[in-house]
């Protein structure tokens, strides 16, 4: 068991990282292993002090120099799900399960709206994790609706699995020349069921499926973690950082505007102190 | 009139002045023009995302040069009172009055306490402004006390006015070889008197004055400020920077701990974009 885990290699995720470090906490950090795509994303940043006129393709480069000379390491995945345990919480992370006594989330923030239905579903048809649930669908009919190339790893090993793949771009047309991958035109709108999932509805057609797979870079925090306070997608939590569940902090975009990275810097910071004044309250 | 002032030149006030100045606010930044002396003492800092293993004295030439690239100009000047007027608030900073409709507090915090009777005789008495007040005391007998050597030369401004000058030296010894200034030994304990300022507690010795000049880099802001709410010498503030006063804003150390550059930063920021949004409120 860690005493920390870092979920988000955003600004707020570096932030949280390096004070951590600093502090001599034992944590474990997951992530992209390049940071999070919206760092490199940005054209240009004025008003973040320390760096002046950078593209976020340079932040990103000095941040992680920084966190490698600091020795600090970034575990690569995804956290498919956020459990409360005995004393703490378990971390599902593709197939690997975690366990810490605390958590910063620093997840960032969803571009894209969940879709009707999503929430409802999960578990019930909808999964955010190939590695995890393919084996559940061999032989069956499912939709997978991804946001970019990063993502066609995980269809084609859903396709190995599944009979037929409907796969759904949620931004712009991804190719996929795979027999059994039909690239569907339109946009993903509604997941549609009663028990469990039964169709989809993508642009004007509904199609049946066994269940929807959606691939996203970020998840929304809220969906992660069961009973955590938000409003309207952003986690609610005090000045220190800390969230309506105990242990359980959250710092950055994650936890509203303004999404600005000096912004996430700071409450990273704070909720690395947090934790460790958290952890020590524990002793 | 501008819309808004920052006082203070630490790492909160330099992220609130980036980017009100990228938010294009019209504001006037008052503090040290080579910046705050806090962020140059600093040693080594391992922890700042974007800097790594930089000294306050390479942060501070890197702060400073980004301001400067922007065209962000510092007023140099120690503000001694914020007043309450129609529409906003008057900032006196030596002998001048600026004018504006709101405040961001970045003060830093006062290593020192206030000496016992210091804000009992505020302006009966004592005062943190020599320019300002230096002329009260012709042929009188003042006790002066100060921080360092940058103070001196308001204590050569006071020995012009006063008759005798007892000079306290609040850290380590400062001399000052002019007639009629008198470098005592002994730290300055209490401050005495009844409807004005009467005498001095100096180490073990009772000294009768008729004002004492109290000139530090940074003044308790709820000194500053009438009526501001803070506890323990920490500003309330809520996410968004506000604190209890109407269009007054707080970032950085002055709201308390942690003591961090990346936290003063991410609140200088948010202060910024809390101004906007309150300037936008007012149209």
């Amino acid at each position: 068991m860690v005493d920390c885990v870092v979920i988000g290699t955003g600004a707020a995720g570096v932030s949280a990282a390096l004070t951590l470090n600093a502090l001599k906490v034992n944590f474990l950090w997951i992530g992209n292993k390049d940071l999070s795509i919206k760092i490199r994303s940005a054209e240009k940043i004025k008003n973040f002090p320390g760096l002046h006129n950078v593209s976020g393709e340079d932040m990103k480069d000095v941040f992680l120099r920084q966190a490698q000379s600091e020795g600090i390491e970034i575990t690569d995945g995804k956290v498919n799900g956020v459990y409360p345990t005995d004393g703490g919480y378990s971390i599902l992370c593709g197939k690997d399960v975690y366990e810490t006594k605390t958590l910063i989330l620093a997840t960032g923030v969803e571009a894209v709206k969940p879709v009707s239905g999503e929430t409802e579903f999960l578990g019930r048809g909808v999964s955010y994790c190939a590695v995890c649930d393919g084996f559940l669908y061999k032989n069956k009919k499912i939709a997978v609706a991804i946001e970019s190339e990063e993502e066609l790893e995980e269809v084609k090993l859903l396709a190995q699995y599944a009979d037929t793949v409907h796969l759904i771009c949620i931004k712009k047309r991804v190719e996929c020349n795979l027999d059994n991958v039909i690239v569907e035109d339109g946009r993903l709108t509604q997941i549609k069921g009663d028990m469990r999932v039964k169709s989809v509805v993508c642009g004007d057609r509904e199609i049946n499926v066994d269940g929807v797979f959606i691939l996203k870079q970020a998840i929304a925090a809220d969906s992660l973690v069961h009973g955590l306070k938000a409003s309207g997608g952003r986690i609610e939590v005090d000045r220190s950082g800390a969230t309506n569940l105990s242990g359980i902090f959250a710092a950055g975009d994650c936890t509203g505007r303004p999404y600005q990275y000096a912004k996430a810097v700071g409450e990273g910071n704070v909720c690395a102190y947090s934790v460790n004044a958290y952890l020590n309250s524990l002793k």
